[in-house]
């Protein structure tokens, strides 16, 4: 018992503090750790399970839309790089140079990618002749990286993985609609199998991406109130095409530039599980992502036909979710601990007295409710809990939200949220960027976008009184 | 039919300069092309698809042996590269330095991971404490950067993809069982999967890789005669352990080093598939692999009933094979050219008159036969088809590679066949590094594997007439 014990303390809680619950759950869940290397992570094989079932599941939507995966260098010379001036100003700062190859020092020093849109470019510019080429729209799955001063586990590394889709079109419009098309992707994805409910909008100009015409995002809300950015959808109009030269020759036999977009989302999505739907036994994992889903578990293994019931109805289950049977010889309590940290959605227990009653116990991750079936309804009755669970975590997640979710129309209102009141604030904006600087500077939150959504909640700038524009959804940031 | 014409003219023949048909392939397949990154490659949609179907495949065959798959930095500080004296000999001429991150000197240089034991290592010697937490048996999708001074598409490039598995065993017995055990899986994967027989054996001390103790490998024998090594699993005993530190404590209580191994596939294999079953029309993939085992080809498309039967046949036959159609305005004698440098195992002819008929045209790839069939006889045949020339196809390039496997006895002769008859040549070795280099210097040969399965051709070296030890196989290798 004190082992057991020891497992579930070791844990701090997220009310306590939120950050160190946060690395204390990366960690004993094992989803990652750190190295040698200062700023980078090593993912582990449950953290790493989590990103291949994302991967998976990202991969299959793309694909149902016409996107194809090609693979791209990892190094931009700095030339290239240099091509498009807002791109270079935004990134040359955060790149790791390359200097040698070998022995010997390299005539031009070559980035290590931070993200590829330069190469993309370069490649378009060789690849597409004519009307006949467009679209293309293509993607890579890599990792990037990017010189990091502050580093945590998942949210900010020097190197994360992630997938970033770069396409080119015959005309403004169509890139608009794939940019458009693409973030729904996100959203749908971290709505139906995350369980994260986002909030889309378009970010300020000066929040976009650094290069585009307009940066579309999904913004999420963690346990402790404050915005996760998820993935990001950029148009970059006909600006790349111009600085690298990348044309076609249209309909009409007249030679044009293309127009381009570019989406990304990151392994700083686990993050966002881990913050949107953790509690402080660990991890709590929506079913449709989770790794394993369900885990026997069985109680006083050591009678007769335990463990016999507990390894059927694993092969059993194993048919239609993903099974594991904990029939290591640590006690049931511990492993109860263990598949709570890792967040598995549904656990059964069964042991000498379920199997003369011919039952088992299903717990519930969430809820920790416990529902007692018989053996003949178990696989049914775990399908059907999966299937609820998903729901209600989607549910929760978006209760909490709207539940932290302000408005203000003044700028005391606003500056008493933020500091009183951890979550997203609606408030109206001028457009100028002096405001979004001033809210940066004095209460430490930023504009996460401006909602598809807009709400006239006043006439006038909450910050500086002015005429106001767009209502933009304010907060602290990862 | 002169645009039809250009297609095939384009191709270098095989016979003429393999190296020409070898990049003529490669880029009018459309499966890579050059860069503005000196020695790296873009691979396009369908060079990638073909490695997305080695990767699917492979990961499956390794997570049945338990293979778990992990994320490890992309750097090797340069301190942690020195740690083990043979493998930093062997890797650090070739690696790519990073100097700088962001605006700022990096107190200590950092290479690009050229193979990542130094990583594996340094985590495992943090990750592993008991008995109980062995094996080990980890595996990750990644890009690795080796600066070659001489660079060919897929073969040999400055950046590759590929896979890396590392493990960690409580004995040496059990570490070298899994390093046969996954030399095993990528030659069944070869053979069942890519249709190329491959010879298993070991390697020997001169090209076993840097700091192993033994190096397996799997080499195949290419169309011209040359030599691929299309996999290796290296057994580094406890080498790396005590370099590194990665001790357990066993059952007996006692403080022990684990015995490590890795194993390796590259892009390289996609290599292979070209030079093993490629002809003068271009790609023939095999069955197994294929990204489109069937594309649907309209004949007199403008012809009423003529689309709509051929999106009938593609729907019905996208149920059981990966199927496409060509709907393209293009003529159907640029299709079928289209299609055959593509390596499509089949292609579907349907027209007016065959529609008549109720029948359409099924074509091989690898034959050209033309076989006749009904409507409602189609799917079953090209599924029957698709079976046999998959196995026909290993059938023939182990056809091949016998009839090009020699044998030498004296000096005299091996000089003769390296000079003459390319392919494969087993010869009896003293063991000695001197005969190896001489046979290097004069012939241009090296040893590629020491077969599992020896023959005793003589009792003296080939090379020095000393006792021999070993039956080498030698060649001239990729």
């Amino acid at each position: 018992m004190a082992k057991e014990k020891k497992l579930v303390e070791a844990i701090t809680s997220m009310n306590e503090d939120f950050a160190q619950w946060y690395t204390d759950v990366v960690k004993k869940a094992e989803l990652c750790d750190y190295t040698s290397v200062k700023g980078f992570m090593a993912i582990k094989p449950y953290g790493y399970a989590i990103w291949e079932n994302i991967q998976h599941e990202l991969d299959r939507r793309f694909k149902a839309t016409g996107v194809q995966n090609v693979a791209m260098p990892m190094f931009i010379p700095e030339s290239l790089l240099d091509k498009e001036k807002d791109h270079v100003e935004g990134f040359a700062p955060e790149v790791a140079w390359v200097t040698h190859g070998g022995l010997t020092e390299l005539p031009e020093r070559m980035c290590v990618r931070p993200t590829s849109e330069t190469l993309f470019c370069d490649f378009y510019s060789r690849d597409i002749h004519s009307y006949r080429d467009l679209p293309r729209v293509y993607n890579q799955w890599c990792s990037v990286v990017r010189w990091e001063k502050e580093t945590r586990p998942f949210l900010r590394t020097r190197e994360f993985l992630w997938q970033e889709g770069h396409t080119a079109h015959a005309t403004a419009e169509e890139a608009e609609e794939r940019t458009i098309q693409m973030l729904n992707v996100y959203a749908d994805f971290c709505e139906e199998i995350l369980a994260i409910p986002v909030l889309k909008g378009v970010k300020t100009d000066k929040e976009k991406f650094a290069g585009a015409v307009s940066t579309y995002t999904i913004e999420a809300l963690m346990h402790d109130g404050k915005a996760l950015q998820s993935g990001t959808s950029h148009n970059f109009g006909d600006g790349f095409a111009k600085a690298f030269d990348v044309t076609f020759a249209d309909k009409d036999n007249k030679i044009k530039h293309v127009y381009q977009t570019s989406w990304g989302m990151t392994t700083r999505i686990i993050g966002a599980l881990i913050m949107v739907h953790g509690d402080d036994s660990g991890l709590v994992l929506p079913p449709r992502i989770a790794p394993t889903q369900v885990t026997v578990i069985p109680i006083a293994a050591h009678k007769e036909g335990v463990m016999d019931k507990a390894y059927a109805l694993k092969e059993e289950l194993a048919k239609n979710f993903r099974t594991t049977i904990d029939d290591s010889d640590k006690g049931p309590g511990f492993k109860f601990a263990e598949a709570e940290m890792r967040g598995i959605p549904v656990r059964i227990e069964v042991g000498p007295k379920d199997i003369e009653a011919g039952q088992a116990v299903i717990v519930r991750r969430d809820t920790r409710e416990k529902i007692t079936v018989s053996f003949e309804e178990l696989s049914a009755k775990v399908g059907e809990i999966l299937e609820t669970m998903q729901k209600e975590m989607l549910e929760r997640a978006r209760a909490h939200r709207d539940a932290h979710t302000y408005t203000a129309t003044n700028y005391e209102e606003f500056k008493d949220i933020l500091a009183n009141k951890p979550g997203f604030v609606k408030a109206m904006w001028c457009g100028d960027r002096a405001c979004e600087d001033k809210v940066k500077e004095e209460l430490s939150a930023t504009s996460r976008c401006m909602p598809f959504e807009q709400e006239e909640l006043s006439d006038v700038c909450v910050c500086c009184g002015k005429k106001a524009k767009k209502m933009v959804v304010w907060g602290k940031a990862y």
